[in-house]
């Protein structure tokens, strides 16, 4: 089977200033294509880090994946360090300089030197022309082992990997992806989960391997195929089929699909329409809805009522409730779901209302308390949960009930 | 200066199923605490991976720090390969017990074996309690590397590195901080930049280092004093004084912080409130105000209008304009924010309407195309931006350019 290995460059990535994503978009779009990640690495911007990394790559694994460090500041030292280990001379790339060239006069901007700079590359490198950006992708070869450089910002790397590097892959070791399949499940905690399932854990065929994947109140079931070609998608799905027997309804869908994708397909289908009526989550349930294409199909609007003003005249919450009940309660999300769903003219209404936190806890709805209800033609159904002290965490746990509860009433 | 290797396990990590953002968590930590990254490392849940990233790691780091692997389930194997490399055996951690016993009860679910087992560890290893799960945090010792294993749910982790890691390392070692100061810039591309601040960043003294991190929108300038002691943060933040004339209100602010932390500030210290009337921001300005502890300040509420109908219904933007202009136009957000400013008892509105993409364009109005206003006591300012072709940088982008309105009103 064939290595890789993912080397990102940056200080800021060193220092925390920034989270690497692309390692793990590099990483899924790798494993898509048969070919298996021996290790991912950060380094700093220093000459030494990145030809240390070098030295010890080359000739352990097939490929390596570089990104960071060739933008045209004084900072990235990417393509000089490269250019002076491979021992070569840096030369005009023609093509895209006039890329370059035509892109600044389309935007009356001046072509300065060290613009112009982006378009030099090492001599002995092949270079992946980058459309979305300045610094071209490059490929070098040294003892079997391929380097690709390319640049860190995630959509242009993003480009890269599809218009340059994975072609190059395919087309040098064509193999088969490693089979996955994955079982999505919400509700039920992991430990819980792995004693449910024991049995037919205990008997999966070697060299079928089981991961458990837990995150914001879902845990996803993950076989893997550990060696191409021995197990098939298809097989690996009738491995799976026991667990419906075991979890029920708990089981929200399969493949690598989040809870909002799922409900999204499932509103299209039956062509219906949700709304949503948002006190804690603060607009990210309709945030996690639109930010996927063609939302619109089944999404009109949706209101953030924060304050208890907003609530009476929103959503016709009766000041009496909020005062009697406070506005983290049952009968006050109730009218939320239901109010939303007249005003927005959908056939299901999600509400929630909750104490984030940090602060605003009471011994009696202590922080973590959140209210969900969802109202659809069957009725209107609300629910109680205690989430956890961090408001990132309570946002996302009561996004992922919310779509799960909506998704238990379609 | 000590030094330290970050190393995160999990196959889910490897073939890109999620995305690894402890190790960016603790490498921010581990900085201000003045300890320097020398790399950070993801490898997978096989025991020659782990044993492998130990040898060649001890007695090259003061500090190794793991995550992941540390769950009740099979696929978790840190603590037993730790166990076998260090040649320990297990035993019972019997503060661990006895707090997952309570922890058990307290939640009327049964302790399982399963559970029970989280409570042993590695004989030779200091237990770090984690009162935030069931899996001990444990530190080791060997040729002079601390090697510090945590379990990889980012807020256990986070709790260990607060409660255990860091004050065992600050405690050990004593270091000052690496001084940084970082200079916030929006609307500014990188290379535009570069020149127009290129003899100040010539003229930076020896040892005083600059980075450009670029995203969406925004450029960060980070100084950094690369050796502790050379330079303070007040000296750093003097040095980057002259970069306020250079470049005027694109400077909105410096520090780690976000453009809506920003704004936030602002809001809170003037006692004003905002609102919002999104179109295809859909949710993610609210969203991004309202993840701030303390929003309700500034906020009583906002809305999501999707479709015609509802910013007619919602913000009396007339019929006639929208059929005349479309949705995405000047006077449709105009109005937009202006009502929604009213609607909220709010003393600012801001409103988004655009092509996110990537379907919906027109010759006229490519995808990309976004009008923003924001709404004040001043009158109402609004602005078209031409964006990119992927729907989630172009909700990230206008969200980042209407902050950018907002905080240049205020």
């Amino acid at each position: 089977m064939i290595s890789a290995d993912i080397i990102t460059i940056g200080d800021e990535i060193l220092i925390g200033q920034i989270t690497d994503t692309n390692s793990a978009y590099i990483a899924r779009e790798l494993n898509a294509a048969g070919i298996r990640i021996r290790r991912k690495y950060s380094i700093g911007d220093q000459k030494e880090a990145i030809t240390g990394a070098l030295d010890e790559s080359i000739g352990q694994v097939d490929a390596i994946l570089f990104t960071g460090g060739l933008g045209p500041t004084n900072d990235d030292i990417t393509k000089h360090t490269l250019n002076a280990y491979f021992g070569s001379r840096l030369v005009r790339n023609q093509e895209t300089f006039d890329m370059l060239a035509a892109w600044f006069a389309a935007r009356n901007r001046t072509f300065e030197p060290v613009n112009q700079g982006q378009a030099d590359v090492p001599e002995v490198c092949t270079v992946m022309l980058n459309k979305l950006g300045t610094a071209p992708g490059m490929i070098f070869e040294k003892e079997g082992t391929h380097i690709f450089c390319m640049p860190g910002v995630p959509y242009e790397m993003e480009g890269l990997m599809q218009s340059g590097v994975l072609p190059f892959l395919k087309q040098k070791y064509a193999l088969p992806p490693l089979a996955h399949h994955t079982v999505l499940t919400a509700g039920i905690p992991e430990s819980t989960l792995m004693m449910q399932i024991k049995d037919w854990e205990e008997a999966l065929p070697a060299g079928v391997k089981l991961a458990y994947l837990p995150s914001y109140g879902a845990v996803k079931l993950r076989l893997t195929a550990w060696e191409p070609g021995t197990f098939s998608e298809v097989e690996l799905a009738e491995i799976a089929r026991p667990l419906y027997g075991m979890l029920g309804d708990a089981i929200y869908g399969t493949g690598d699909r989040t809870m909002e994708e799922i409900v999204f397909t499932m509103l299209k289908e039956k062509k219906l329409r949700v709304s949503f009526a948002e006190s804690c989550t603060g607009g990210f349930l309709a945030h996690r809805l639109t930010s996927m294409a063609g939302s619109s199909m089944v999404f009109n609007g949706s209101v953030v009522t924060y304050s208890y003003e907003a609530k009476t005249q929103e959503l016709q919450v009766p000041s009496e409730i909020l005062m009697q009940h406070g506005a983290v309660s049952e009968p006050v999300v109730m009218q939320m779901a239901e109010a939303v769903k007249i005003k927005f003219d959908a056939e299901y209404g999600v509400a929630t209302s909750g104490i984030a936190g940090p602060d605003g806890g009471t011994p009696e709805k202590p922080v973590g308390t959140v209210w969900i209800a969802v109202s659809g033609p069957q009725g209107t159904k609300a629910r109680r949960f205690l989430f956890t002290n961090n408001r990132e965490r309570n946002i996302r746990l009561t996004c992922l009930h919310a779509y799960n509860m909506l998704r238990k009433m379609l």
